[in-house]
């Protein structure tokens, strides 16, 4: 089977060069053309991005010679899909143009979520979603976007509970540095510290959240109607978002039930073998004091992070309580696009 | 004036240089017996006490000799009360001799904290709580507890919204490693990373908080109707203990009057002008991003870190959001029990 | 007396803002003009300055409107004096335009410290360099410069050797944050890891090392003659380089001499009384584990951080071996250009 | 092939872990025995060793009780050799036994090491050196020991250089708080800090690269004649030691000519083929400001962090300046070990 050519828009940061880890040896894309910052632009990868994956680099990446970040850049080159790792303030044009120009963008911004024909897909959890591309306007391309760092963990934690009927919710967040990007947290500012607040990240939790667990009701998303209530704040951590979830529950529940719940959750991209799905996508650590990020990001040696860990599970008056740890530059960033276009393939999207 | 003659119990640990540093030149107390480890004991406090604090030392406590922690070393000297910064497992008998002995007991640690005749005194918001230890059957001293660190913190953003009616708090924290002392929490632990998990907190935020705000109804606590949800974490900060809460309020509000509330604040400390006291209990901070650990525990020269710091006031739905930090080893242990001893000598219990 | 009116130039950064907290309330000099980059300029100095000690800062600068970081603008104020504290690159013109239009600059800007003419002064070590500036060109004002933050250090640890005759130097760093500016080192690169390299630090210490303990023969500084040696690198630490010193000696010592010279170590600072003075300028600490960053910057309430703290003397061969711990912001920037103003004035130079 | 059958003393702890890791699935040793602490006896290896690379064992090991860490314990089972992880005051005593008891020993204990018959094995340095243990009179077993961590990689830095004559070496280290075993850095101490100081450090690496660089000469060392001056401090890095080297050459040298010949560094375990030997044990950096301890312990999936890493060669007047990065708990303790007796099985010591 002959692979599909993938752009990376944004490569050379914190979640562009998780794409390119990602896809090095992909079994269905081949990264072919990588975009930057002028900064970069006109250097070789190797040169651009001055980080430790580039260790792990193939040798054609290595020497992919960067490209502005611009439609016309990219467009010259013969490309059947992009992941976008832009900023929201850039993305929102170049990929509305990739999209009109054919191209299928799976982005990790936030400039389209919100949009109601753009789908924020996390296949495990509302694969019907996928279908809302059927109403953007785009000639050919479409967009389909992944969640938000945070959301992208809260919505495991929340999606095996809804058969017990969720009232509302309260998360609070210790979030790594790599989430802001590679310059996006001054040694200064958090060394020793935490810092209560990331700008606009409580709303998006609260947006994505409710929207992603919402129902597709003849291509128009009905949020779900539960509160979510949520407090950001930055840790001295380098990789992995750890947040503390408490839960109205509607019916009565143990927290074995809980526990198996979650054990047991499975969804349509272990189904289909997609290849970078985890073979469970939720694991629950039983130990008193886990998950955490310097332990438990990865679980065993070729374990990419993209399973999402909950421990602390516990049962306090009649709410539920846990802990759970995401990878926030994998499940919660390129992890999470490349499984979508992996998602799209098996559905068809992407010839 | 003649000063009283205060002991303190654990004087080498953190809270206990902590104690030994709020009492220099104090006017009221003066620290004339410390006691040890049996590590320590013999040893000059100097020497003893491997740690910053001991810089700012007053000569007589440098070269007083470090005692066996144990009653009988402790009562040889003539000790007008005593300050006790021990591990709960060693508190419980020995602070019971010693007020068995006539010695007035100002306690950080938790061991009889829940006692029925036990105040957990904080004296800004329950001081009727003192008059508790009238039923203690000790012959002649008493014991007088302050709360557990995160609890102390906690109390302050509780007490103001009373007025509005609290029906429910959910609290998730970021715990500095010396709130588990000198050698709590080891290195390889804590670098880097979070760990969602601390002995016995949960509970103790949850029972002491429920009793500080609770009735004193003829001398038995009524502890607070409403549920307290708590959720902890250790962070790789030195000191300040940040907390994210979460209230559910009877009455209508807005996030101004609740600044006002706080503002506005005072309790018989400040109108008693009692020395640790400080002149105002809780500081609102109005810019986005604060209060952060190493950059508001203490305001400026001479702020000691008594006053509880309060940002980010914010209503989502009808819910109060806000997060707060406290000095854990100043509000949140050593300065709680100094001002308990201040309150109660205001008060004509040490004469 | 009436107060020295004092510019700041570049006041809203690390060092800007230790000017201003060192120049609250100074008996000579007073803060009646801040300038700032181009985001800065017109807001209030409280405004523009968002660090930890804009809560030490007297009213008058808080309400300052922050200025362009430009000759115009400042010289339409009238100044006295003023303090730098750019960038190299911005400072070379400005501090020319400066001094040319009459006003002494003190500077903390790498930008004239190797001109023939240039003081690189440390009023403690090389007083009689700061004559130099009669040869300046300048219209009736001048400038003078302290050394780079970790030569600021060493000097204090090698000009009492030089009665044993210094041959050689080795001299190794641990460099904090701070050193490289508000947003100079970001949290992913430095949480948990060291950079071994600081650009042009090592070639700094180098070079300046050897002009302050150089002679003023006749106007014109000869370089001490014995080699530095220096490896720089930076550890996640906020503030104070600490250094590893190797130095080899012409003549016989012991630890115990050493020791006394530096204990004894005073310079004309010390005789004159200079506000910013330190008592003694170098402090050595027995103990076995000393000088550490977050213990020993500041060794009692208001010791400013101007000692140059040393300790672990030892002797392998022949050869000395200690290790200095240096305040950057403070003796390696701020407070050594104050202590030069003060110095300059008691020499009749500011009127 | 049989596996041998293999013993860790003091399996639990971060070494222990390490030897652990790297034995899973050797193809010459089979892990058979594990012993700890008293607090760890009875209990199975998993519920023992609280750590995280408990998640990449062998289910085997997993499931092995551990023992006490005795002689007699362990000769209850039936084993071919054993590695020592132990602390120095309890490895003396046991590790005489078990060698006296017909056991080879291989351990990471410095109790052994400065004894004239027992060598400090690196093989790709010193080879010669494993012929020692044939005057040792031990019945039938042997005792080889690997060397101080630090050590470990200032060797390799040094051994490719003494074709250019070394004179003098002046070493500073920047060590991980992981080289202190799994409590031996409290957070209190580390958090934000530089320690100048780690017990016998800088002894043990004098002593012990002057005797690893000895020669052997008739079952002698005679160790090398330069002199070795050493400064050490600990720093907040989890794993990874640093060291800034100075060598004085008495030949002349250019940068080129020191790298190539790092470059094209090899010794008898690359020739052999030894399973834990790494393709290339030296690996120079060329980026100017490597190796890092977070980028750098490992360069691709799969690198166990054998080979050390060298960067910022450069030439200062007539000496050679460089950093060094080993990986302290593999190159620097129990990879070094299982290496030492892949060499003795290679060499037929071991049958």
């Amino acid at each position: 089977m002959k692979k599909l050519k993938a752009g990376i828009l944004g490569a050379t940061g914190v979640v562009g060069q998780q794409f390119v880890r990602i896809l090095s040896n992909h079994p269905y894309f081949e990264v072919t053309a990588v975009t930057g910052s002028t900064k970069s632009s006109g250097k070789t990868y190797n040169d651009a991005s001055d980080w430790s994956f580039t260790n792990f680099l193939p040798e054609e990446v290595n020497n992919l010679i960067v490209l502005d970040t611009d439609a016309k850049a990219l467009l010259r080159n013969d490309i059947d899909l992009v992941f976008s790792a832009l900023p929201a303030s850039v993305a929102y044009d170049l990929e509305n143009q990739l999209a009109s120009a054919g191209v299928p963008v799976f982005s990790n911004a936030s400039a389209h979520r919100m949009k109601e024909s753009v789908p924020i897909l996390i296949p495990e959890i509302n694969p019907s979603h996928l279908n809302l591309v059927s109403s953007q306007l785009y000639d050919g391309g479409f967009i389909v976007t992944n969640s938000n760092c945070s959301t992208s963990g809260l919505v495991f934690g929340l999606k095996p509970l809804m058969d017990f009927g969720i009232e509302d919710v309260v998360v609070t967040t210790y979030q790594a540095v790599s989430g802001a990007g590679r310059n996006g947290v001054g040694s200064m500012d958090i060394l020793g510290n935490v810092i209560p607040y990331i700008t606009n990240e409580e709303t998006k939790i609260v947006q994505e959240t409710k929207r992603i667990l919402g129902k597709n009701e003849n291509g128009k998303i009905v949020p779900a109607s539960f509160d979510v209530n949520a407090s950001c704040a930055r840790v001295p951590v380098l990789n992995g978002h750890l947040e503390s979830v408490v839960v109205q529950l509607e019916s009565e529940f143990s927290v074995d039930q809980i526990i198996e719940t979650y054990n047991s959750f499975r969804g349509e991209p272990q189904t289909l073998g997609l290849p970078t799905a985890p073979t469970k996508p939720i694991i629950v650590k039983q130990e008193p004091d886990r998950p955490q990020p310097t332990r438990d990001l990865s679980l065993h040696v070729g374990d990419l992070g993209m399973a999402v860990k909950i421990g602390r599970v516990r049962k306090h008056k009649n709410r539920l309580n846990f802990f759970l740890l995401v990878h926030n530059a994998i499940r919660g960033a390129a992890g999470a696009s490349v499984l979508n276009a992996e998602f799209a393939r098996a559905k068809g999207m992407l010839e």
